[in-house]
């Protein structure tokens, strides 16, 4: 079985419009091709003991969460505290973290600065040379900032931890027929070929290849089998080569 | 009190990282102007138990929650029965959506096509001139395509039905001073100002407008008197126009 993966996804200004978050797809496709099925997300508010519900809920039912926001100095940065809360632990000062802090701000430093160096007891930190900061670990649960490109630079640090399982493939077909004309004979395939999630996509405004069909397995010959049996329903006229 | 919302944003095709969501940050936008609190948001696969066991949570703990995805002909549309599912009722065939099915598709009609006039029992239609389609309505639950142009185009329909809430407000302030600078003061504005939620985001590659902040509420006195606060701890040459 593939491990499993869920993301909690932190941030005000998320719910309200005032940002697109850009981490899930990113996340999503990376633990994708590392074989890990990323089953659930959920965006939530900066508020304590909202994020330490999700965090318990996600962490007991997932094998790995990956946190994303509120990590930064300011009162809105809450991810820590509700990590402790979640766990029961408390919240230290990292002597390691407070070093680099030190090095990096210099005479600067400020009793905000240091906030960034409180974690919750026992967190371990995952460290790379090629990122400036480290990631931090509460049990399961792998810290990222929010900001975008931090989370792109960071998470490949991790890639050698989770990409023990076997990548997912995918697999996909273009066609000008439309859902409804195929649908019920797609419904016989995707059935007769369970190791197969064979997915299906109107694409809006593209009057050629108006469906994409996407076949998604751990076995490459299981996908071609599928591939097989859907081209072999589908006109061959009808059967585009991607955009 | 501010109604409050939730999304359940579905598919296969989010978790894998193939597609990027863009719904969330749109329904985001129109609820925080419509004055509705948008508290959550959950991202589940294509699976008929998770949505049903989703949308029964989430419409017990909100005043509104708003589907996306899942509602095509294929075998992988499975929102009207997770719905049905979610509050114990049969799934049937509506006459309403069976004929305006027919009209359009005439003699090209299918099985395919005709899944899609199944609906839970009793679910209700919001019709509008501005849009080709209805909107389906089980309980508090309005039910969305996930195909972004679709959504866009459907949801203003809703708004004299949702915007009956005082809409929410926001301002903004950039500065070069950095968040660690001014955390500490940060926070004890936004201890003082209670009714404002004061968000502090840092710009990435920014050298200039290295922090944004934000100032919302329902109340523009309330608001005015918070940013007055900031603006009087921040350094004036740091304050800089929108970018």
């Amino acid at each position: 079985m593939p491990r499993t993966a869920a993301a909690l996804v932190i941030g005000d200004e998320l719910l309200s419009g005032k940002i697109q978050d850009e981490n899930v797809v990113f996340l999503g496709r990376e633990l994708f091709a590392l074989g890990v099925r990323l089953r659930r997300v959920v965006m939530c508010p900066d508020d304590v003991e909202q994020i330490a519900r999700d965090v318990r809920e996600l962490s007991a039912a997932h094998d790995l969460v990956f946190t994303s926001g509120g990590v930064g100095p300011t009162h809105d940065d809450v991810t820590m505290a509700a990590l402790a809360a979640a766990f029961g632990r408390r919240l230290v000062r990292s002597p390691e973290v407070e070093a680099m802090l030190r090095s990096f701000y210099g005479e600067r430093i400020t009793d905000g600065h240091l906030r960034m160096a409180t974690m919750p007891e026992g967190a371990t930190l995952v460290r790379s040379a090629a990122i400036p900061w480290p990631i931090f670990v509460v049990d399961n649960v792998y810290v990222f900032p929010g900001v975008p490109e931090l989370f792109r630079l960071k998470f490949p640090a991790l890639r050698d931890r989770l990409g023990s399982g076997t990548a997912f493939v995918t697999r996909e077909i273009y066609t000008r027929s439309d859902e409804g004309e195929i649908a019920v004979a797609l419904g016989e395939v995707q059935r007769a070929h369970p190791d197969v999630a064979i997915g299906s996509y109107p694409r809006w405004r593209d009057t050629e290849r108006r469906v994409k069909l996407t076949f998604d397995g751990t076995s490459v010959d299981a996908i071609d089998r599928a591939v097989a049996a859907v081209l072999a329903l589908l006109p061959p006229d009808s059967v585009l080569p991607p955009p």
